[in-house]
């Protein structure tokens, strides 16, 4: 029988699928970030012409799917699988945008790692000849979210220091059996992972231990080295997360100051729009990885990437009742190349 | 390239997986049940020895995965992948009870079909070679499902006619290239249906049409007749939604009163228990499958059997910003024999 697998938790994919198309969508804080010329649509209005935030998250993750499409010429009814989640309690962001859209779904829930773990199971069914053309998406919106984790945005409640920027955002990826690329080369499906932290307020310090497991596993699985990579992006630990990963891959002998960095560090200009410790939500992972390095990776600024989005898995109510909070990360290889199989 | 679609929405497994082991536990209803002597383990105690009903339920599901690895001589460490998701928010109920057992995972959201979306997932992951054991499992729990979806259960609120009943009760199926079976032959990817249904206590009527819809596109894309199954299987409808989808197939011109039934009929006696319409949640659908149809389909009490549960894609947020409800159904071929690929 044949195998794909290499190593404990990692898939080599012998097809390496394409991603034919991409596009990210954000707001206004998003367009007033460093990133603002790397969105295909950037809206002033949170409600996306919606009366609910919740509605208008909906039909921003419905734009991100729109504009990916329009830019392969493609149309709803060629995408044979869409894998799609978000933040919202049971996933009503990604269902009501694909409700009249006819495509096959399956529903994910990985919190702020769901963009790896959608483009994880859309690139395997390409591979695997289980769909010709296969969709990854998700999208968080700040105000749906701070209104369901914390208190709703008009109470105007102080953030801890600690505390991330929940991006408004959604991005879209269109992956095929042949195309310009980049080509998913790897998958890692992540662990769960919890070092014990109880601070809902910082999310970055209890997803910083399972960025660095599936890390480690990638490297240890496809016998390559921080340094053979381009870019190492983990999701959205942001400054406290990415610190730690930081060091805890210093305590292995191991320098990855230049060429790791974060989404939550990217999204946001943290000093000037007072993002305490960066950006986070599906959104912000998303949305980078379908902006600012899809388009690097097609202008050969980076030609070999690890994209490792984190997610913390907890809930309110978990919360409440005083667990920890696990934490997960799923990571893929992106490369400009087609391996040889 | 090859591809292993067959017509729009239906994947044919080359390879078949084999579901080499299955479990199914419940709760008090669920042991006072017709089907209780198809449970692996039965718990009178709604709290499974925790705190709190959530915590409950997530040890629920690490019994029924614990049983299903059990059973086949197998450990955490043997499992590569594991498809996994609940009726909570954020799906604590998964997380919390996969948080130490180190296997990699994927969460899922897909309401009540999510043991179809799970199966479907890990037998695509066995069939391609990217995991040689894969699990997929589900739970819902009456308490924990009726606090966060309707009133907490000590209020005592009164249900309505078409009201279902939430099983407290987790099946775990375990998937390998090779073994006894039953094996999965095909699997049809849901797409999303909305009937315009606004009474989220009529949760059949609304879910009837996706299982129509999902039915309907396998037997086309298959080329087969209701007839040539043993058993049509769908997840919770309970008794309004079975009966739409018996009158929806009668007006194509198709019986399909002798071989088709509905997991929410058949885990409590409706009357007897007071059932109302029937039982429904993730469970429900999944301790029927690892229970009463698995363990009759190895007896050849019947050999193809399609398992097609149905999933309510709201939330109490969409409900109450006036939103009808969509629904989704992911169907399978189960089958004694392995086809010929």
């Amino acid at each position: 029988m044949n195998t794909n697998r290499t190593g404990a938790q990692t898939i080599r994919l012998p097809r390496a699928p394409a991603i034919v198309s991409f596009a990210a969508v954000g707001g206004h804080m998003e367009g007033a970030g460093p990133l603002k010329d790397c969105f295909d649509e950037l809206s002033e209005d949170h409600f996306w012409g919606e009366k609910t935030w919740e509605k208008g998250e909906s039909t921003m993750q419905r734009h991100a799917l729109s504009h990916a499409l329009e830019k392969a010429n493609l149309q709803y009814s060629d995408v044979e699988i869409v894998f799609a989640g978000d933040l919202l309690n049971q996933c009503i962001g990604s269902t009501f945008s694909l409700r009249e859209t006819n495509i096959p779904f399956y529903g994910l829930y990985g919190a702020c790692s769901t963009m790896g773990e959608a483009l994880s199971l859309a690139a395997l069914s390409v591979d695997g000849g289980y769909a010709r053309t296969a969709a990854a998406m998700t999208s968080s919106h700040f105000c749906t979210a701070e209104r369901q984790y914390r208190t709703p945005v008009p109470y105007g409640s102080q953030r801890t220091p600690t505390a991330q920027w929940t991006a408004t955002a959604a991005g879209c990826c269109i992956l095929g059996e042949a195309g310009e690329g980049p080509y998913v080369t790897h998958v890692t499906t992540g662990r769960i992972v919890d070092p014990g932290v109880t601070d809902a307020n910082n999310m970055g310090a209890a997803m910083a231990a399972a960025a660095y497991d599936t890390l480690t596993v990638l490297l240890r699985d496809t016998k390559t080295q921080p340094s053979d990579y381009d870019l190492i992006l983990t999701g959205d630990l942001g400054f406290l997360g990415h610190r730690i990963v930081t060091d805890l891959f210093a305590q292995d002998g191991m320098d990855v100051s230049g060429n790791y960095n974060d989404c939550g560090l990217l999204l946001f200009d943290r000093e000037q729009q007072d993002m305490h410790c960066g950006g986070s939500g599906c959104g912000c992972s998303a949305s980078v990885l379908c902006g600012h390095v899809l388009r690097g990776m097609r202008e050969k600024k980076w030609n070999r990437v690890i994209f490792a989005p984190t997610g913390a898995l907890l809930s309110p109510v978990s919360t409440a009742q005083g667990e920890s909070i696990p934490g997960i990360c799923h990571a893929l290889i992106l490369s400009n190349e087609r391996e040889a199989s």
